[in-house]
């Protein structure tokens, strides 16, 4: 039986004889009575097990270590002290031991040494109730634009056109480094390589995206993404996953209605999905965590322009590090201002076109753009969308002005051609969104492996 | 108004004026009356919009062309016709219109054309089904693993440990290919690149999937994967997704049961979600599709050991093209006469260790391993599992034995030392599944940009 749904059916199962698998978390005891913390990680809460001195390996279970995998039989019964109930031990077999050197005690020890045990993490709180809200919030996003018809598309990682600029993307090969093959001109000869031609990652999906889009109206991706990014920040990693939704016959308006939606329902699903988690992250990781996300989903998004945003930073009583332009990015400053300021999110319209990616829909004297950026308390930046450009001229060229290869976007400027209509989508970085439901600061400690500049251990 | 809500509520509708925003398929007309076959890629079934000659601008309307985008009004009348309901159109705006030469008309085209304009091809009534399949089963899938209680994981795609054999991993630098460099010894300095190591893509998410397992108990994964076989054959790509489960306290004849009630899941839930595409596919992919799936859902699934398995195949009277012997492994010919023969699905398990992998759990004699492959009529193996080795002294033995480099695989050989106990887990590639679903023989026809030797346009 699962630890979970012995949880679930307690009351029911009082008095009764389960059999459970699991790890030892701690194991204490005195001449009479002993007690092991036990937990099978399908939930949150663990059970206590508690073995009297009338067994007869008694001395036996006194000596096992934390960190061993059991297979226990035992009694549901009260709890004397403040616990649901506990298991009564009839009989404890060691599945697996383990040794005194264990490196996860049953004390607290700091994520950085857990960063370098990142095998074991997942075995300590912290890291159980982060990665599990890391798998709600997945299925969050799936059961949102399932639930509303859209299609979920799997867009390629490899692609042979560098159009968003290839020095930002890994490049891949089969080649053996130390004997790569030459052309005439003494170049890497590409055309010997698996594909024919020099192959990258894609730091994005959103291209074809839009193509399904204007098949199913409705679409999204959820996949790792990759940067080469070196930046050692803690916001900032070499792989991560990310949530691309597109939607035809949808202007910039309604995507922010989209978002909004979005966002609400996700935090919805995993408070009351989590709740064990997010009350554990509350207490020990971000006080009044709960309290943030619940304020959020009974709040309406701010919607201003870029101009009046920097209007307000300008008017601000404040000493910035930047100072806020019109026709500018802002900085991480301007951010925590503007959702201090209006006490919640802010949609972020208008944006200068200089500032933003070429396939962003124009203003008629092409100097803004339709973009918007979600500005959320505490984490700044979370989502980054548009309307985007579906006249076919205004996009050729914009691409001419950027100097961008045009012969590898062919296809994606067709749709401007082939019955073209009113788009938009947005990306969300979903180690972000995971940042600021559990309240981690550092990207490191959301994601399972991370990689990052110099590191790319296990 | 979306037009998948028409249809489920059409009853209700007749009489109203509803407005749609989508894409035509065709437009035919008369003096009188036109019709124009409409699709917004919501739902499989489109809308027919009937035009009428009093309309005042009906010879603009006549003229609009095929894959031109309309915002169109009009009223739901009961059909003359064979369908249930059409549109008595009021207005309609050309929102994007279309060149007479655009690709895809109202008539069949090869699959070898459609894979030339994959961005088009999911707008035709094929690719439509077999892409809303692919994300009904994505669906599928989460959902039976989230309900079960098991914990989604994103394991790192990202490896500078070539632990399963580099020859078959891509390898991934942010260095220039024309400007590498090298060491005091001549060789590529990868000290310099950005993890300070040689990087590769890893082929599996499995042994990162088991240290999750060994904290939750039951874990999927659910992503891309990469592999540089160079095959040009219609089930190989170079880039394709699988979905690893991994859960602990499970031997191999429980893993046999989650594997089965896992495919009958996904069957179900896409004949039920899918019902539109189904039906299209087996009229026009695979006739007897719906029956087929069907037949499994009704089946219990054979279980035999390789060995049994070997004796069947020697005992019939087959010329075969690869003799089967005992102690090797099957071939295509051999998997499809073992379902054949069962008529249905099956488990083949306890195979000889010297064909499986390092990780699987050795019989007492070493001789076999508790590996388990699922066949599956008309496309053979589904599924391939083991229990693990759990034992940490045979696990090192045969890593040692197999000369892999050990370095790399402390952290896994310590999930053996650290609470070890009896596991398994299986990997099913997600385009194996998708075609055997829709029926279509090609894997290049259910991956939205196939990549594939010398194939990685788009």
């Amino acid at each position: 039986m699962e630890i979970k749904d012995i949880h679930k059916n307690y009351k029911k199962l009082i008095g009764e004889v389960v059999e459970i698998a699991g790890w030892v978390k701690n194991n204490r005891n005195s001449t009479n009575v002993g007690f092991i913390d036990f937990n099978d990680g399908t939930g949150f809460k663990g059970v206590q097990l508690v073995y009297s001195s009338e067994l007869k390996d008694y001395d036996k279970i006194t000596h096992i270590h934390v960190g061993s995998a059991l297979r226990v039989k035992g009694v549901v019964v009260e709890s004397s002290g403040n616990q649901d109930f506990e298991i009564q031990v009839q009989s404890i077999v060691v599945e697996g031991d383990c040794p005194e050197d264990y490196p996860i005690q049953p004390k607290r020890h700091t994520r950085e040494f857990l960063r370098e045990q990142a095998y074991l993490r997942p075995r300590t709180n912290l890291f159980n109730a982060v990665f599990r809200v890391r798998s709600l919030a997945s299925m969050a996003i799936h059961t949102f634009f399932q639930e509303r018809g859209y299609v979920y598309v799997h867009t390629p990682l490899f692609t042979c056109a560098d159009c968003e600029g290839s020095e930002q993307m890994f490049k891949v090969t089969t080649f053996d480094f130390d004997n790569l093959p030459k052309n005439e001109e003494g170049k890497v000869d590409f055309s010997k390589d698996l594909f024919g031609k020099q192959a990258f990652i894609t730091g994005s999906g959103q291209l074809h995206g839009e193509t399904f889009a204007t098949a199913f109206s409705k679409i999204y991706t959820f996949g790792p993404t990759f940067r080469t990014e070196n930046s050692n920040t803690k916001v900032h990693a070499n792989e991560f996953w990310m949530i691309e939704p597109e939607i035809a016959f949808c202007d910039l308006d309604q995507l922010m209605d989209i978002e909004e939606e979005f966002l609400k329902f996700i935090i919805k699903y995993v408070l009351e999905h989590g709740k064990d988690e997010m009350e554990f992250l509350d207490s020990f990781v971000e006080k009044g965590l709960i309290e943030k996300l619940t304020k959020l989903l009974n709040s309406e998004f701010k919607r201003i322009t870029h101009h009046d945003c920097i209007t307000i930073l300008k008017e601000a009583n404040v000493e910035w590090q930047f100072k806020p332009e019109y026709g500018e990015d802002i900085a991480k400053e301007h951010e925590k201002y503007i959702t201090e300021y209006f006490d919640g999110p802010v949609f972020i319209t208008d944006w200068p076109r200089d500032i933003k990616s070429f396939y962003m829909k124009q203003s008629e004297d092409g100097k803004i753009v339709r973009a918007v950026d979600l500005e959320v308390p505490t984490v700044g930046e979370l989502m980054g969308g548009s309307q985007r450009e579906d006249d076919y001229e205004k996009l050729v060229k914009r691409i001419e002005e950027l100097n961008l290869d045009r012969s590898n976007l062919e296809w994606y400027i067709n749709l401007r051609k082939y019955g073209s209509c009113v788009h938009s989508g947005f990306g969300m970085g979903f180690e972000r969104l995971v940042m600021y439901l559990t309240g981690i600061e550092n990207i490191r400690d959301v994601i399972p492996y991370p990689r990052t500049p110099n590191n790319c251990e296990y």
